[in-house]
């Protein structure tokens, strides 16, 4: 049984207890939210990850997006990648590999992290695709299928299905004012695919096959926005929300199955349009846990996307999206390095945390109340403590007159604690 | 004439006209704005800085506050921080020095940059009385007075005054449930000396005196938050809005006198807070211009204050803020070197960007335009030149099969426009 199905029964595991004692909340609600859909919990059967609750009530969770691509081909450096983000806090790890030892990565990444791990299986599908037969194109479906099964098998918690992006879409695409087109990798397989064969999207036809693989193991399914904006200009227009439907039709046979099931959002995306994408993902998907890429809200600072992609995740966090995932520095303009990682890491918990203390979280308030004690205290260590990044908040600190080099002994907690006490 | 006074008249100046063709708006809307008091363009008649409209219709503004401290004392050092600060699109600085070549420092950062230059005159007057008579509680409304003439005669074309902190305020500080109590160091010095001296605070009673010196030299006032909560917890308190009701009580004052005025806002603030209290500054304050520091929503991670910041700037501006201070990483930690300063200025930049796109300002949507089109084409130089910091995004740019390594030969917008076209 997946542990929605346990869930509908009434049955209370204990992934669910741990998680609702992670979550600082009654186990009832993480039964109720995975019954109705409400609430995910990627975790394989055939891999016991540390249970993250993702959705109503839970409180924002992070992705961080490793792999390999073509050029950069290294398992080691991405399993480091994923252990780092790890290390700061993301609450998932995404293999996104391209490059030749994908499967090597993946296999290395589950091994060596405990949190849940998600893939994209279209890439492995593409990428053999252009090995053997010299192009994405000429994927089959069986191949795509198979990509699902095998990575199931290998424990897989959560995959990314680009299986909203169907024919008329595609059709209208190329009518479209879009400036950007499709910017997402799967979604322009499949695409691309659909355009060359002029066949409706395999995932979509067989979405019942990928159901029952994702029953079979709990394969927690995340239906891939491929349609989302890659730029502001494109953001919130009519295939995007067409792509949306289809995701809330498939939503609710994901549901009829039992089968864990989130739904995928933009994107690159103006500020102000931010909570109505969410409001409107979580009305026509039946409040599906929503994961949020950025959303990037400018796209004039390469370089800094993980402060772009901050703002945009903190609003869509405040306004109901459950799970963010992060965007590093480089975005854009080359695969991450470690450091990398690291800074999309940290500038996604900020997100994360800035919409739980807005959502009324107490474990968000606790950490927020903490902090501002140890500071009104001048406890520098206990500040360190709590920070996101002890490190680097030690490395800047530079302490004078008991206070810090900031204002030295202009510093204005200190002149009034004086005075007052 | 103050530019407020001849705007008032129907008089259209010289900057007025250059502000409306900074911001692409009618010259109009510029004299309007001034005259009602719903946009300043801080600019001493001893100074002629780059006319910089703050306010209704015209696009957000950064600032970047510079300065020394007691431990940090260097003129050139500072001079180069507010170059810098420039050279990334602050459209103002402040000099906030407490060092002893605070008069050094501001003189030198009024000679060499173009921009409007903002202080903070209670400083002066505080740094001086700890010297010459041991604390800064010995100031007399004499020192207080007379440092904001000296440094409006200097140039300073922008002043945060702390007028709001009144003495029942601070008899009540003592009695409230702040964590944090005075964060602010203006606020800090003025709510220690009306304690120490039992007596109301000089800038609030001799308010009108100082409008007869910001009229002599059109100095904008910048009306200080004193009571600007110091963490999330004390934000949006009893204290801070009867602050806010001070200020909004001094800025019709100021309106009479045709001084140019805006009023300064927190802080450290829950993001669900945060659009409040805009509209309420600006209900309060009859649409007075609203300069913020922050606002910061989560203090989990001191050495990435900039983002944070970034997040709450964003979203004040979009809700009506018109003027964000920047916040750099050693923010509650330490100083500021030319790095941070730079690192402040783009994540403030960043927000700024991102609220006038989402006010629909047409400067900024042609800002996203061109670089949708240019990263579409693959035109990586024009993307480079395009952004915040070409610098950095050339350095983090690794090309690979025409695009970049993040995805390489499976770029999405790659695969699709050789299939499309």
């Amino acid at each position: 049984m997946t542990l929605m199905e346990e869930a509908a029964k009434g049955n209370i595991t204990n992934i669910m207890v741990k998680s609702a004692k992670m979550e600082n909340i009654e186990v009832e609600k993480i039964v109720r939210g995975l019954a109705r859909g409400e609430i995910v919990i990627p975790h394989n059967v055939n891999r016991s990850a540390t249970p993250c609750a993702i959705g109503k009530h839970a409180s924002t969770k992070v992705n961080a997006n490793v792999g390999s691509s073509p050029d950069h081909d290294d398992v080691d450096l991405e399993v480091k990648k994923a252990k780092i983000a790890v290390k700061y806090g993301s609450d998932t790890v995404m293999d996104l590999s391209t490059g030749k030892s994908l499967s090597k990565i993946r296999k290395a990444i589950l091994k060596n992290v405990d949190v849940p791990v998600g893939t994209v299986p279209i890439y492995e599908a593409g990428v053999k695709a252009r090995k053997k037969k010299g192009a994405v194109i000429h994927m089959d479906e069986d191949d795509m299928l198979k990509a699902i099964e095998t990575q199931a098998k290998d424990g897989v918690d959560f995959m990314t299905i680009h299986c909203g992006v169907t024919k008329d879409i595609v059709d209208k695409l190329s009518k479209s004012e879009r400036i950007m087109g499709i910017v997402s990798r799967g979604g322009a397989f499949i695409a691309a695919w659909i355009k060359y064969n002029e066949k409706e999207n395999p995932l979509y036809q067989n979405f019942e096959y990928i159901l029952d693989i994702a029953y079979e193991y709990d394969v927690t399914l995340s239906l891939g926005d491929g349609l989302r904006p890659g730029c502001l200009y494109d953001a919130s227009d009519m295939l995007q929300i067409r792509e949306l439907i289809n995701l809330g039709e498939l939503v609710a046979k994901a549901r009829e199955k039992n089968v864990q099931c989130m739904v995928e959002g933009p994107g690159h995306m103006p500020l102000d349009q931010i909570a109505a994408n969410v409001k409107i993902q979580k009305s026509i998907c039946k409040n599906a846990p929503f994961y949020v890429l950025g959303p990037i809200v400018t796209d004039i600072s390469p370089g800094y996307d993980h402060i772009t992609a901050a703002i945009g995740g903190a609003i869509a966090a405040a306004a109901g999206a459950d799970f963010l995932c992060y965007v590093t520095p480089t975005e854009h303009l080359s695969i991450p390095g470690i450091k990398e990682v690291k800074e999309g890491v940290i500038a996604a918990k900020i997100a994360a945390q800035a919409a739980d203390v807005s959502k009324g979280l107490s474990k968000a308030w606790s950490k927020e109340l903490k902090m501002s004690e140890a500071r009104k205290d001048f406890k520098w260590d206990e500040q360190f403590k709590l920070a996101l990044d002890p490190k680097k908040a030690k490395k800047y600190y530079e302490p004078s007159k008991g206070a810090c080099s900031m204002c030295g002994e202009y510093c204005a907690i200190k002149i009034l604690k004086d005075l007052f006490e």
